[in-house]
């Protein structure tokens, strides 16, 4: 009976996805590479955070959204690396939205699990990932998000106002969501004011439901986060 | 002339200083010794802190506010690291306010400048510093701040919503106001409210003037964060 029933929950959503975004001219890294391409332990940053989806135990299909022209730099990197997690490579848009959009598209499977997640943030926990997933299996989404430890201020014209700090979140990726939902929020038009896929969805006409993330799962923005990443990779343990 | 000017300009502003705030029991670093005296490249978190300031152009005169059950430790810790940049010690009271009005009130000169900052901020550059005290001279106040990386949501009853990241600033230490203000301020009774020195004046009736951080000028909070600031603070070079 038990098992029946862990069977039968294992079919409700047959699939997962990783829907992986990489975007970004390294403009802000000092650097000619785009920073999913700069190494940490030795290995591309993108390499790495595909690998934290790939050890999920929902394991995901992964599909990388990439900017075209760097398709082949991709596969040549992935050879040099001798990296063998499977994955689809398809063509980022103009925006993030357009990126996201691509991938969407191409999900049938209204019943299954989409996580989006920046390619540059590889430090993702594990736990973090299953929770997900988990979450959006039974709520319909999971944004992944950190308490501030700052306190926090807002502009209001040319002064500012203190807001409460316990009720800032500081929101990562993975966003994870129904198929379901995530494709019908794409359908909508592009707009400026959407900065993630949570605000996509709310856009939509849904709320979205917050989970906790690890501190440590920064989103790789400048120079010093390199290093940053390689010594907390490195305080996991092997990973790669 | 210009150096009258220059003269009398100085003339202004006689004192600089720097009230350093410890707290904490250091529960959260799964550690017995309280953060700011848990070790980077060799020497206290604090001794870098204290550094940092006495580095300023602004020369300021420094006061530590620490728990007086460590201040024995303290002055140990002095003798065996040789740390020999002069300061005032003074105890610490029952919550960070307490602590600051402790420092506050022993400064009499109302003209002088007060840059408040917590100890467990190391990595505060003298770029910031500076600018911090010659904003605080001419506007009243400079409240360090650095742009949010992250969307941000606010928890609103059990559901959240999207802020507009370009509006919020999460706010760090140096605190810096003109003597009066601060003293005045500090005179206010105690409230739940008050998490930084920025929330106490404006309390009082006054606006506060933001001013641009470092990024890497991070509140060693979690055992990580040891190791990120050894890292960051050898990027810097020799300060110690």
């Amino acid at each position: 009976m038990t098992n029946l029933e862990s069977h039968t929950s294992n079919l409700k959503y047959k699939e997962a996805y990783a829907v992986i975004v990489a975007g970004g001219s390294g403009s802000r890294m000092q650097s000619a590479v785009p920073k999913q391409f700069l190494e940490i332990c030795g290995k591309p940053v993108l390499m790495h955070t595909i690998n934290a989806f790939y050890k999920s135990t929902f394991e995901p299909k992964i599909i990388l959204v990439l900017n075209a022209t760097y398709h082949d730099y991709w596969w040549e990197l992935c050879e040099k690396h001798q990296f063998d997690i499977e994955h689809q490579l398809i063509a980022g848009g103009e925006t993030r939205f357009h990126s996201v959009k691509n991938a969407v598209d191409i999900i049938e499977n209204e019943d299954a699990l989409i996580a989006v997640h920046d390619a540059v943030r590889p430090l993702t926990d594990i736990e973090v990932i299953n929770n997900a997933y988990q979450t959006a299996q039974s709520n319909g989404s999971a944004i992944t998000a950190v308490k501030s430890r700052d306190s926090i201020r807002q502009m209001t014209g040319i002064t500012s106002v203190a807001l409460r700090r316990e009720d800032i979140y500081l929101v990562q990726t993975p966003q994870t969501f129904k198929a379901g939902l995530l494709k019908q929020a794409y359908e909508q038009p592009y707009s400026d004011y959407f900065t993630d896929d949570a605000s996509v969805v709310e856009q939509a006409g849904h709320t979205v439901h917050l989970i906790e993330g690890n501190y440590t799962n920064i989103k790789i923005t400048f120079p010093e986060d390199i290093a940053i990443a390689e010594l907390l990779l490195n305080k996991k343990g092997p990973q790669l």
